[in-house]
């Protein structure tokens, strides 16, 4: 039996969602709780490889099991299990052929800017604080030129060029404003290494001034790194969930 | 000189902001950094001494001081000291006169409870979680019940009996919802110990249905702590804002 599991987790104390020797990861922790429960070793697959300090509130693993724990009742039993900043949202049986990420996807991402003088401690481990006041019509200007299917080299992290295709289909960038809350909310087929971060970055120094609306299109056409903005820190990004469709 | 500062902190990690022999607390926290600070002894007065959990977007604190440090200034100094779950979002001089207890005022606080079937990590230090579903009309029916001037005494916990007047005035309950967050939003001229709390467990059960609208009349002509509902969990609560009217 393949079972998917729905799962939510505060990034704060992780290194990440990939497991990696001698580091606290989601995945190791996923391993170990639910091979501890089915009684055999399990290796769960991940859809996203969040970075350290990323959170979720619904990424996706998959695991084969040979034991009788009915697939909708593994969520309960994880959670009883699970360390507190990790928790399964949902867990159902799949078709033996389900494969996370190499299955047709949507994927929405957000990012969470505090603009204000101060950032309330209460935020502090879920947006990135920019005191200055950005201009989100420039924004909004810059997010239309990276809709639509382009090659995103310029905005994929150095650890990211193991991938040769950099080509991805990005749906929607929605900026909103709610107070001094600002989420940019990034739609799409996937993302490379760090994309949603570098696009958050580059839209950020776009709002303070720093590069233009209309330079955006010649960054894309480039494929140069280095000329897009600054990757923002991690604590600010959120991967609300993964549809497959 | 007088100063004000307008205090937020993440109360997680605090035994509440009173300062207690032995635990870490916010007014603590506040009086070391300032006396290291000014170098002479600071002992602040709080606005509100919120319990053990509960965080603040705004709470308020005074304290006198004789160093020649502008009193703007010690926003930046104090939060490059300060822990990072306690920020200053202002400090301003105020009249000699000015006491942040018995001057009037205006209190606004927030409690957030996350309903769905499993609470996603990132909110499980800022929600209580209820999983059923609430039945928010009859949670704004019993609200209105208790907006106005009335004796609380009902909605007072144990340890707030040493206060002899119980009459508060509630100027406005507002309940939102918000997807999965609910937030009952209480304004009032002030609030008696665990009141706020005990009027978001009260309006739960109400939502919940072990307590009907009409009862919240006879709980507050009562005077019985007994008759009302729950004291909801400490890290739903959220010192909003003070205002001195």
């Amino acid at each position: 039996m393949r079972v998917k599991l729905t799962v939510a987790y505060d990034g704060t104390n992780y290194s990440g969602f990939a497991k990696n020797e001698g580091v606290v990861t989601i995945e190791g922790e996923l391993n170990r709780t639910l091979s501890h429960l089915a009684k055999e070793n399990i290796e769960v697959i991940g859809a996203s490889r969040t970075d350290a300090g990323v959170h979720a509130l619904g990424n996706v693993a998959v695991f084969d099991t040979g034991c009788n724990i009915p697939a909708d009742r593994f969520r309960a039993a994880l959670n009883t299990k699970l360390p507190e900043d990790i928790r399964i949202i949902r867990s159902e049986e799949v078709s033996d052929s389900f494969h996370p990420r190499y299955t047709d996807v949507q994927k929405t991402y957000e990012y969470t800017i505090y603009l204000g003088d101060v950032q309330p401690p209460i935020k502090r481990l879920y947006s990135w604080h920019i005191y200055k006041e950005l201009d989100i019509k420039n924004m909004i200007a810059a997010s239309n030129y990276l809709v639509g299917k382009h090659d995103f080299t310029s905005f994929c992290g150095v650890n990211g060029n193991q991938v040769k295709d950099k080509v991805r289909t990005v749906k929607d960038i929605n900026i909103i404003r709610n107070e001094n809350e600002l989420t940019i909310r990034a739609i799409g087929d996937g993302f490379l290494y760090n994309m949603v971060r570098i696009i958050a970055g580059t839209l950020a120094d776009v709002g303070l001034g720093k590069i233009s609306p209309l330079e955006i299109k010649n960054i894309l056409e480039s494929r140069d790194r280095k000329l897009a903005g600054r990757t923002a820190p991690a604590k600010g990004l959120c991967l609300v969930r993964i549809e497959y469709i």
